[in-house]
């Protein structure tokens, strides 16, 4: 591949299909000189998008026809039932066929990851795929996983989200040793439930560096580069977070828009509040990787725009180019051979 | 009681006992004429606060010796067993012997819900109580059980929080019908573990006006009064919630505090900044309710100040008030009648 990137893109998936993902691709080729794109749909409503952005198919912009589309509410199982010629499927299809080295999707969360899983399978000793992200923190970023792709974990899976999530934080944030902390409602030992004293044990007595237990308020201190939770609580604690920042915009943009006084210290303060948007953009975070695949498969937001597609673009071409589920897989190869010689 | 409420508080018990105990007390008798309040814990540490604060005992200001204080990491079965005339003990045991209303304590959590339940008892028909809480919301506020109490729940505990909650909402807020969410990770019936589906089965079953499943952004959006979820979750929701506020206020400070024009800007910006500042203040939603128990009991913030402490003496006040312990117990019964009836 000698440093080129092909990513394919779901251009069907998400709210605004190929609306969003063709300006997406359009501004990510421009931004990164070492990717190749693959809009995967129909090639007749891309073609129109692509007109629409001043621009025409190339050697770094190909067009792969897909004929169907997974709804946004499709029970996963349908789809893989269903969609064999989906944007979605097809996308993915071309990840196994190593016509791509990774793959973006806005599509359903559900469909992809059992697509995805489908198609790609899982690395060998990985029982089941998780969702992690990058989170803003006071001092740069926090990993976390799952954000609800198992709601029911056991202490083992917990371990494996731990190994993965530690190995994705070295690769992409290129950290030696990831500092990893199981998210629990207390730092006492006592408290938290079986499954997360049971994964506890298991970390301590791991080669990762961990921490001990963290707690909700940690995943924002930076203090913390891996945060493992089953993704029930990750969801919840994922969407509480977006519903805290909308909530605190929302009273700072009404604070503002109060009295004539405020209206004009909104104009002064303008530039200042600009800069403090834009440093908790959620777009800025936008794509989350479908981690423990044989393949990089990143979800962006259903909603998202094209500045934030563009993002989970970037993700994508970071994780091949570092290779990721190789790594982990090397990692996992590592610790099944410790095992056996104990 | 003929309109007046008596609230005992333990002193000595939070990081700072009766430095902070005290003074809030002092205020919380000038907002609120219709209280009258025992302080429990050493007689000499809380004599010196209140002189530093210029008062002495009187009717409405009592004091209540108690020779113990439990630790902040007191392991609670230790604090059960050996803290028998604890400041916390005691406040609860005058709540037992009609003493007080409403008694209300800064100490650790575990000690607290521990010696609560075994002196005062559940209500007939709670299997286990919940901590309660208000959090702002877009529209007002929004009642979250359980946060903390409870790592590991039923669907039969769940039903018994929303029961609860929504008993609470209806009380404190003077809502006929209080709207019960039940927190999950997606608003599709396929998803949730099993404990939250077959909560909802029973909430749909109920005479409750269940509105379905919400997700951690909808604490904050105001369109629902009771979310109800298992105490690791709700734990993990609250303290995210926390960290993300903290971390929004860190990067308002440092945007303000950036060039010469910012902090210019922050000092025109400075009444609008406050009174949003004001919006968001945790210390005007401290004070947690242990519900389900034989009596009203507050849970203040360890860290909590005098405003912050004033603001849980006034949720005692007000839960004695609107008898909300009698008012769980009478639809408890109730529930219980109706279902010997079918």
């Amino acid at each position: 591949m000698s440093g080129i990137f092909t990513i394919a893109l779901d251009a069907m998936g998400g709210d605004h299909g190929a609306h969003v993902v063709v300006p997406a691709a359009v501004q990510a080729l421009e931004a990164y000189p070492d990717i190749h794109l693959i809009l995967v749909g129909d090639k007749a409503r891309i073609g129109e998008e692509l007109a629409a952005c001043g621009k025409a198919p190339s050697d770094r912009l190909r067009l792969h026809h897909a004929g169907q589309v997974v709804g946004m509410d499709e029970p996963p199982s349908q789809a893989l039932r269903n969609k064999k010629d989906s944007s979605m499927r097809v996308a993915i299809n071309l990840v196994k066929h190593q016509q791509a080295d990774a793959c973006v999707s806005a599509g359903n969360t559900g469909a992809l990851m059992a697509t995805a899983r489908y198609v790609l399978k899982t690395l060998p000793g990985i029982d089941r795929p998780a969702i992690i992200t990058a989170i803003p923190s006071i001092k740069g970023h926090t990993h976390m996983l799952d954000l609800g792709a198992n709601v029911d974990c056991t202490a083992t899976h917990l371990y494996q989200f731990a190994v993965m999530g530690s190995e994705l934080a070295s690769a992409v944030d290129n950290i030696a040793s990831p500092r990893v902390g199981l998210l629990n409602i207390g730092e006492e030992e006592i408290k938290g439930n079986d499954q997360v004293k049971e994964a506890a044990r298991m970390l301590e007595a791991s080669h990762l560096n961990y921490i001990g237990f963290v707690e909700g308020n940690d995943i924002y201190c930076g203090d913390v580069d891996v945060v493992v939770c089953d993704g029930f609580v990750g969801n919840v604690a994922l969407k509480t977070s977006e519903g805290v920042a909308r909530m605190v915009s929302h009273y700072m943009r009404n604070e503002f828009a109060g009295s004539l006084y405020s209206k004009l210290a909104a104009l002064v303060a303008m530039p200042v509040l600009k800069s403090f948007r834009k440093r908790i953009d959620p777009r800025a975070y936008n794509g989350a990787s479908l981690l423990g695949l044989q393949g990089v498969v990143i979800k962006s937001h259903g909603g998202a725009d094209a500045v934030a597609f563009e993002n989970a673009i970037r993700i994508a071409r970071l994780e091949a180019q570092k290779r990721v589920p190789q790594r982990i897989d090397k990692r996992l190869e590592e610790l099944l051979k410790e095992a056996n010689q104990q």
